[in-house]
């Protein structure tokens, strides 16, 4: 039996009492990489902590892999993965596109899936038949949708400059074919893509506790979501996420010449 | 006698009850110029009318500039400044960081100012004295923060797409400065230097109701900001805003080399 929706709210809701305080507040901010700028603050540590116990009371067989913590029983069928903060850098930057990610994976495959925005007030749930959302406009079922072409179609990437050598090259080619390309939104981008009002998110370099969480949201909306070679997401890497199978198969040959 | 807090209310409320609505409704966006991507909403318009009818019945000797009527009256001592949705590709997209802008001139002097983001429910007022913050975490006085260097800076622009030839040069030259760069939420950019959680703004291209309502809002939380050259920054174009003389300086020197 898959956890309910009551499960992801109580998981949620502990992440979000570690988080939300911080955020805006000024928090110590330790950089993770010497020599690098990979921030992470003190409410990316304690919301994985606070999520974890909530699973390991449930579920003590279940295993865990998270962003901050040791990985634990990752062979076992049932793993639930973590990102407490998705997009630490916009987290430290007051802007309020950063998100709890949170997915259960049923022997490596990614059935149930969150993404939670509490400063906005945000929840995107994927309950492993239909992708929920909570927010200031209420509650609803979301769609993605087809726009029916590349060349219509609006892109989001978290950063170009993370692409390197001939990922950058083709990843250019796609973003000088579509309508609209935007930066800057980590996880955020594909509730926006699940919710129907964007059309393609392209990334690499993701961790598995990347995608865990938003895999379902994307795929129980009607997305499509693969890694650029066409294969299975759940392990992070280079991914491609679209709102129709079309504009999915333009932006893979763009990929994949 | 400087309009009050409850009449900027009034203006923000009127201009959501229009945006607010269309906000990811699936609006119809219409290509205000050909060939090139520039989307004004129905929003976009109903809300600088809605704007326009209270401005005019309680002031009716003032002059009004706006993004999407005539204006009138930009010779007279007290001019409004209005762009009802600052970042119309974000609001386009889905993503909560666009913001009604509503500047008040005096004598061709930005001297009150406010940032509204109804969907986050976020208002950023400078009253003529200071500036004032009111959203899901309460209220507010802002001040800007001093990170005091630019190596320990957050920048952010629209776009880095957006600067040409030698400017582009000289925006790359700040940007590889600083710890840590971010693109691509319009006016939201100016609210978090204002609230003390980044550090730098630094864009091109912009019209005078791109400022309007922004100047008064960084400068009452006792930041900086001008045109490139150092003058009043009122009439938009190249503009810096910072959060401290110092960080202002560094970044003018290398813009200006």
């Amino acid at each position: 039996m898959l956890p309910d929706r009551a499960f992801f709210d109580r998981l949620a809701d502990a992440a979000s009492a570690e988080t939300l305080p911080r955020f805006r507040a000024g928090i110590d901010v330790v950089n993770k990489q010497a020599g690098g700028f990979d921030p992470v603050t003190e409410g990316d540590r304690a919301a994985e902590t606070a999520i974890r116990a909530v699973i390991a009371e449930a579920y003590p067989d279940h295993g865990i892999l998270g962003e901050e913590h040791d990985n634990v029983g990752l062979d076992r069928d049932n793993v639930w993965v973590i990102d407490p903060i998705d997009g630490t850098r916009a987290f430290i930057s007051g802007l309020p596109t950063w998100g709890t990610l949170i997915g259960f994976y049923q022997k490596g495959r990614a059935t149930c899936g969150l993404i939670d925005q509490p400063f906005t007030g945000e929840r995107y749930l994927a309950d492993g038949e239909r992708t929920l959302y909570r927010g200031p406009g209420g509650e609803r079922t979301l769609r993605v949708r087809d726009c029916g072409d590349l060349a219509d179609a609006t892109l989001f990437t978290t950063s170009p400059h993370l692409f390197r050598g001939t990922e950058a090259e083709r990843y250019r080619e796609v973003e000088s074919r579509v309508r609209l390309f935007r930066y800057g939104v980590d996880c955020y981008a594909y509730a926006l893509l699940a919710a129907g009002h964007i059309d393609l998110v392209i990334e690499n370099g993701l961790k598995p506790y990347d995608v865990g969480g938003v895999i379902p949201v994307v795929e129980q909306a009607g997305g499509i979501m693969t890694s650029w070679d066409g294969g299975r997401p759940e392990m992070g890497g280079s991914i491609i996420a679209a709102g129709s199978r079309a504009v999915h198969e333009q932006a893979m040959r763009l990929l994949n010449p």
